[in-house]
């Protein structure tokens, strides 16, 4: 064959070299144990829906953007989140589930945007959501905002989460008549801090607010603190979702600092917003220090499957954004540390000495010590060199002087020492 | 709203609850640690290829089966295996890669087929294959073989891989005159098992194999053992492709003993042919004992990446059955000893307790302890009931009174037993 197909992969698809891929794993193992440790379950859901259901809600970008394909008579479309899977999963099953059900989910979500840095087409998500029967305390808004903390201290990263209510922005809004237009004055205030205070005031200007009521909102978005920044904002408004907003706010900051958070690992932040208007409630979004995006986010809402079931599944969920913790972990020299070489032991045969060379490596490997033997036929030479461009640890040669006296030569690939041992205590080295 | 979207699932497509997923998740990670001790790299490709690559070397059924779209100049399918987008990675990365290159991947595959028992359109695959560059030494395959041994083993399942080579049956094919017919024939005589000897005669008498021909072939077929059974086979032909296959068997047979495998464990069997004709040496499948359908197969390709590169890339690869082994594992009751549960401590609070409750969860979640706390305003009563529906291994309950003297009750639901424990001794507890 001569016209060879160019093996492109497609773009802004996710494919890391094996050598990071075991520690995006390491990444996520770590993860899942923190999800574990609050009693979270996984779930692993199709990668694709009955489109009727994944569009059930969307509108706007989404319907562009998702991989939707009609196979037979199927018509289906790949996930572009696991919420909708989720609600999907819940609804089906709600007299199955034990509520409040807490689920966690790791995997890959597509979205057929135009592939930039940072944004992929096929990338992770990570989800921890805790779905409630009719009723959910904001004990477990608290306890969502808490994974966060424990996460990443589990990578020793220090972070804090920035806390807040949409039902403040709402009180607000509805104080001065707009409550119809809450979900594009919601939108604007989300960009406050990317777009700055005079565009925000000029969106505002366009839907009709005066600059009184925008300069409130925008006064209020800057308050940031604890007991004192909600006493501080107490007098702006007294409509009911408002003083309930902040009442709740006051509540999860009790439960967060029951749980063991102290001020550097969460802050209320009245400028907390989150793009999505599916979030009726608490809201939060997690920083590391130093760092002006976001590592995730998440907040509570009303009612997870409404397209799906009448029955009233209230929910509270958080995100942790995969590759950008990835990222950091890699720059931060994170896994300099804490990664193991892929090969333990590489077995290098030296003369006729495949068979005895095989033996030893499968009582390695039998011992849990990743062990490879360079079997093929190339030099001595040119294995000891692969060997280093592996980063293999140990070097174990085996020449037949080796197997006549039982005696194995076992040579460090950091420091070059070399040592000889009988297979006894080849067997009982700890690697 | 009251037109509700019933939640369906697509049929055919993967999903377990999440009790089940987490024991699934448990034998991944188990198959996943012996490829690591055999120094395989994991490697996580997109979902989706190019239909250019993804169909390049199809034909027949794939092209049927695969699940197609286009999106924008997008023309794409979803996997249906992990061979080819292995092919693709290799072919694009060949000056960068390390040979032989070791590489699993466990994932999702799909297959657009009619779904039945058994059969799924989402499913999951378990790869692992070892790369050479112009030539690959049969160490290679006896490692593959192996590896069946070392992942049953690590279930403690007493299985058998059976070893054969293409080449044989093609020797005596060839010694027939009728090696253009070949891939035809290999597909009649993989089915000997399942359509039995009069049958497979009748197949091959349509092909024009005449009656001697076709008694050649099936008593072949019917031979396995070691070295006796090579022997026996040996007269059979003088075709250089036959004796070449042979001697690959008896070269294979002493790497197996070599690393360890015992008669009980593997065997030659000239009647495995594997149904692809992707195969050109070596094949092999493994059956649990007292099992008629195997749990996973493989064998040796000469040309991976042909439709991609010139560069000669042989390959041997082994594949695990992974919902079939799932099924045996929950079957045989492996799970019922080494799973725990979801929640090893379910907080239930007596009375105005909530912060103290979540103090200790807290302190109770850092010591690695999976503890829930059943905050909801419910009864106490439904709470108790709650942990026993979900398996909870201890109940600590805190009322008022607990939190006053510092004793908390800890209730053993297996066991009924209830200790009281104060902070530290609680803490100090091995659960």
């Amino acid at each position: 064959m001569n016209n060879k197909i160019t093996p492109r992969k497609l773009q802004g698809f996710w494919e890391l070299e094996p050598e990071k891929e075991i520690l995006f794993e390491e990444m996520i193992d770590k993860i899942k144990l923190v999800f574990a440790g609050h009693c979270f379950v996984p779930l692993d859901t199709p990668v694709m829906e009955y489109s009727e259901i994944l569009l059930a809600k969307s509108g706007g970008d989404v319907d562009k953007e998702v991989y939707r394909f009609v196979k037979g008579s199927t018509d289906a479309c790949l996930r572009y989140d696991f919420t909708v899977p989720l609600a999907r999963y819940v609804a089906a099953n709600e007299n199955n589930l034990s509520f409040p059900f807490k689920r966690f989910q790791v995997g890959k979500v597509y979205r057929g945007e135009r592939p930039q840095k940072g944004r992929f087409r096929e990338f992770y998500q990570c989800d921890a959501d805790i779905i409630g029967d009719g009723e959910l305390s904001l004990i477990n808004d608290a306890e969502c905002i808490k994974l966060y903390r424990d996460v990443l201290c589990a990578f020793n990263i220090k972070a804090q989460v920035k806390v807040n209510n949409r039902k403040v922005l709402f009180g607000i809004v509805k104080s001065f008549g707009f409550e119809d237009k809450f979900s594009a004055i919601a939108i604007i205030m989300d960009k406050l801090s990317k777009i700055g205070k005079e565009s925000v005031k000029a969106q505002l200007a366009e839907l009709g607010c005066d600059e009184n009521m925008a300069q409130v909102l925008v006064s209020l978005s800057e308050v940031s603190g604890y007991e004192e920044a909600i006493d501080k904002v107490r007098k702006f408004s007294d409509v009911e979702e408002y003083v309930r907003g902040l009442e709740e706010l006051s509540e999860v900051m009790s439960y967060c600092r029951a749980m063991g958070m102290e001020d550097k690992d969460f802050i209320i932040d009245f400028g907390i917003i989150r793009g999505h208007n599916y979030y009726t409630g608490i809201v939060f979004e997690a920083y590391i220090e130093g760092s002006t995006s976001a590592i995730g986010g998440g907040g509570r809402y009303d009612n997870l499957a409404e397209y799906f079931t009448e029955r009233k599944l209230p929910g509270v969920g958080m995100s942790i954004g995969m590759s950008r913790l990835f990222d950091y972990l890699n720059e931060s020299g994170y896994f300099a540390e804490s990664s193991r070489s892929v090969t333990q032991v590489a077995i290098i045969p030296l003369g006729n000495t495949i068979y005895d060379c095989l033996k030893i490596a499968a009582k390695l490997q039998n011992k849990g010590v990743k062990t490879d033997f360079f079997g093929e036929n190339k030099s001595f030479k040119s294995k000891m060199k692969e060997a280093n461009r592996r980063g293999v640890e140990y070097v174990l040669i085996i020449g037949e002087d080796e197997v006549k006296n039982g005696l194995y030569a076992l040579k460090n690939m950091k420091t070059g020492e070399q040592e000889s041992l009988n297979e006894t205590q080849l067997l009982n080295k700890i690697f």
